[in-house]
């Protein structure tokens, strides 16, 4: 794991997305069979919205709202990205300071990817791997 | 972060629990007051149970059940746990196989902290500044 490599080679390319119009339940059953933890949501080839298990306990199942509620309603419509260039590093701490656990990835102003803690953990296996083939 | 070091390194040693008669509801808003993506269940002074943001959303949102439902119904009841003096190395691979993304910690027999994924995010962060510090 080399904090100077550009995010683009530790992101995931696969984006899973849902219709604005999908219901939570819908979205919660895709995370559940992709085992991830956010979703892109897309209207007519574009990503229109973002949001994250968080953004679920937080915006459904505290208030109370029926799993029925369409995407729309709970989504992010303010997407948070950073440049598929930017170093390892400078994404890292960009995601501990606003505290977040998935971070999208733009190319060219278009989303190429995503990155979450998980891909990390797949990076840091990798190094510690690595590691121990030089020693 | 050195892959030998032992996960007590790294782990919170801060566990927040609720009690098994706690609404879903209460827990939720437990988790997005403190920032985190599980909680322990707290019984007379022992832990019983554990749950995570994954298991709320495959047991509560899925399945459309009402937000005043108790924890003891959605908990996990057994508890995957790895010893304090396992190596990071180790737990990340444990991770990786069980594809979880916390760790309940355990010394002499006793539940003493965990390990999630923004405790690996805080422990490569620390390693990157390291390594900068050191050319």
């Amino acid at each position: 794991m080399e904090g100077d490599a550009p995010i683009k080679v530790y992101m995931t390319r696969k984006l899973i997305g849902v219709s604005p119009d999908d219901s939570v339940k819908r979205a919660c059953e895709i995370m559940v069979e992709f085992d991830i933890g956010s979703l892109v949501v897309v209207e007519e080839d574009k990503v229109v919205g973002f949001f994250t298990k968080s953004d679920i306990i937080r915006r459904v199942v505290i208030p109370g709202l029926p799993n029925t509620t369409p995407v729309r309603e709970i989504m992010s419509k303010e997407l948070i990205t950073v440049d598929a260039n930017t170093p390892l590093r400078g994404v890292l701490d960009l995601m501990a300071k606003k505290g977040v656990k998935h971070m999208l990835i733009e190319e060219n102003g278009e989303i190429v990817g995503i990155f979450s803690l998980s891909d990390l953990l797949t990076a840091s296996r990798r190094r510690l791997e690595t590691a121990i083939a030089a020693e």
